[in-house]
């Protein structure tokens, strides 16, 4: 990865490089480039790949009211739905659950394609910043020193081009280059494996629900997610590993039939399948978050299961985080934000995986096949249900408020 | 266990037996001569035994209340100790959680010994209720009819001896014989074996906190609860299977010292060991509680690791349930609370069991050597320290307020 090649053409010199456009590079550009902290965006993909890649759907009202603060959530707000409950199905009964009853907070639905699209436009074109899309072959020197610098191969010349800076900002995700400049032996890569399987679907259907549904049944997880109004997600819980080709159209259907029906609530609307992947739920925490000059942001440095949707939540906390703390030492020579990000980032972090490693096991435990996890995992739900206390402290956690900042 | 040999003796008859002198049936058969339903109670050791068997000492406020108004609880009352907090100690410093605070109940700090001797002497030379002890060879017979039996050995005599019933109480703890009378085949046991050894500890000593300490230490989870003013608990987390003879005085004391020792806390008073025994923490649950005529009580349903001090309050939940349900029955021939009584009890013992789980692993991951569970249990502890309404949820669960009926 690090290549000791010199660059081909001479070095530009801008404050900070940001590796990685996805929604935790954008954002710290967006927030770099309005307070006039010089820097430059470089992603591996092209800009059409990055706005259409499926990912996330799910942003937590405190990361909107960030973004907002920022000028970053305008048509956010605007075309965004609002979900204020989700509802738990199990033994053949509905049980809504009004989180926002609770928390006076809500999940804002707007797939990470839609806030991608924003964040670039804003960036590129209405602030007119810096982006290379297509970059390959970037490489990271000097982060130890005041001085690193970025190395990548300029897709429309094949010229090595050199950027000097004094912060690397490392948001490529959980198979960028960055992460690997903090591990192995640089710190401690903390990993979770969920033993199971969920089959990512979606579906050309509209919802058949008005917000995220959880079955929790014998025969396997089963999960709604409204996207939008032509689109949905449902998850299946499978084998680990599970070949997607063995779930036909027919299989699907019949199976989320099966998990998801109660009485009184609508039947599935069915539809043609345009994404079918098995994901092995798994977890990591890399720790710390920097590695001398270099920050990571987002899913490179921790990985969470798609179990409550936390995934871009923290990536936007972490960007939020380390923009902010990058405007104050270069306005101010302040550097406590820096030296408190990764300590910062990882409470939220350790927070939001256990909350979804507990909810997990809520979900997967009655088809563990298990009947001391069974039993646990109901009596969990049960609480949640019948206890005000643990409604509250469910619903806080579920929608990211009384979280650490 | 069943032996067909007939009784050498002519078979008394009486409504019930119940098999076993601990806290649930002496409780059992409490409010049944209260009730004037005839009972007669089988111990298969002395009474002088059952009167010292160090075991459980933390009785919840509402199984206090419900002892109270059937008149059993006046002694414990008068000298129980009454504890409103818990501390957690870690990182070298303590965190004080008031739980009666938020919840307005307290623990009663009273050992089992004494309750049992209570509870012996108010059934036996009180209201005048006929108890065996030393009895051998208890055979149940009959059970899925309504003519029940009972068989044993008299320790006197050498007589085998009959008892015809209606109904049996099976309150004979974890290795007693009525268990195996539903299980198996009959029914399910969920097991959950908790992968670490708990070194249990009576230290002639008096306590070194006025409340129960827990210590969540990378070298293994240590625990502090008072008993009395001149013995005091200590739990140190080991291997499972760990041999106790490997824990000399020293070795123990100064392993207390480095697990609980914080700044601004007094040190441990140490004092001689009398009790060194190693726990390999597990928990089951029989489900269902019922076979036939015979109604499984305490731990001979379900065992649930001493993490929260739960097993005690679980038996006298039983108790109190199945002592109602058959006096109903046997006063108006009402029988719900016969019919409902294993799904009742089953609610608050799952309840339990997950919350026994839950803490386990705030307690355990720390010090598991993994550093996700590490992680993950750090911030679970940081949550109920830091949120309020999670403070009020785990108080509710460690109180067992809020909780089913």
């Amino acid at each position: 990865m690090i290549k000791p090649s010199p660059a081909s053409a001479p070095a530009r010199r801008v404050p900070v490089v940001v590796i990685g456009a996805g929604p935790a590079g954008l954002t710290v550009a967006n927030v770099l480039r309005a307070a006039g902290v010089g820097c430059v965006v470089l992603e591996t993909e092209s800009r059409a790949f990055v706005e259409r890649r499926p990912r996330a759907g799910f942003i937590e009202e405190w990361a909107v009211r960030a973004l907002r603060e920022r000028g970053l959530a305008d048509r956010l707000v605007e075309r965004a739905q609002a979900h204020s409950a989700c509802e738990f199905r199990v033994d053949g009964a509905r049980h809504r659950f009004r989180y926002a009853e609770l928390t006076g907070e809500r999940h804002f639905v707007y797939p990470q394609p839609l806030l991608v699209t924003d964040l670039v436009r804003e960036y590129a074109d209405v602030r007119g910043g810096d982006i290379r899309f297509g970059v390959r072959d970037v490489a990271l020197h000097g982060l130890d020193g005041d001085r690193p610098s970025v190395l990548y191969t300029d897709p429309a010349t094949g010229d090595r081009r050199r950027v000097d800076c004094e912060f690397v900002a490392g948001c490529d995700g959980a198979r960028g280059v960055t992460r690997s400049c903090v591990t192995p032996g640089r710190g401690t890569v903390a990993r979770h494996d969920y033993g199971v399987g969920w089959l990512a679907l979606l579906a050309e259907a509209p919802p058949s629900s008005d917000c995220v549904v959880f079955g929790v049944h014998p025969r396997g997880f089963a999960a709604h997610m409204a996207r939008g109004p032509e689109v949905t997600r449902y998850y299946l819980e499978v084998a680990p590993g599970e070949d997607p080709e063995r779930w036909s159209h027919d299989r699907v259907w019949s199976e989320l039939h099966a998990r998801l029906a109660v009485a009184g609530a609508p039947a599935l609307t069915e539809g043609r399948l345009i994404e079918k992947r098995v994901l092995d739920m798994h977890s990591y925490v890399v720790e710390p978050m920097t590695y001398g000059r270099l920050f990571l942001a987002g899913d490179s440095a921790h990985l969470v299961a798609p179990i409550a949707a936390k995934g871009m939540n923290l990536a936007l906390h972490d960007a939020l985080l380390l923009a902010d703390a990058l405007v104050a030492y270069r306005g101010t020579g302040d550097d406590r934000g820096l030296r408190d990000y990764s300590a910062a980032c990882l409470r939220r972090v350790w927070e939001y995986q256990e909350f979804s490693q507990w909810l997990a096991e809520l979900l997967h435990g009655p088809s563990s096949g298990d009947p001391f996890r069974a039993g646990s995992a109901r009596a969990r739900l049960r609480r949640i249900l019948e206890s005000p206390a643990a409604a509250a402290t469910f619903a806080a956690s579920y929608i990211g408020k009384d979280t650490a900042s």
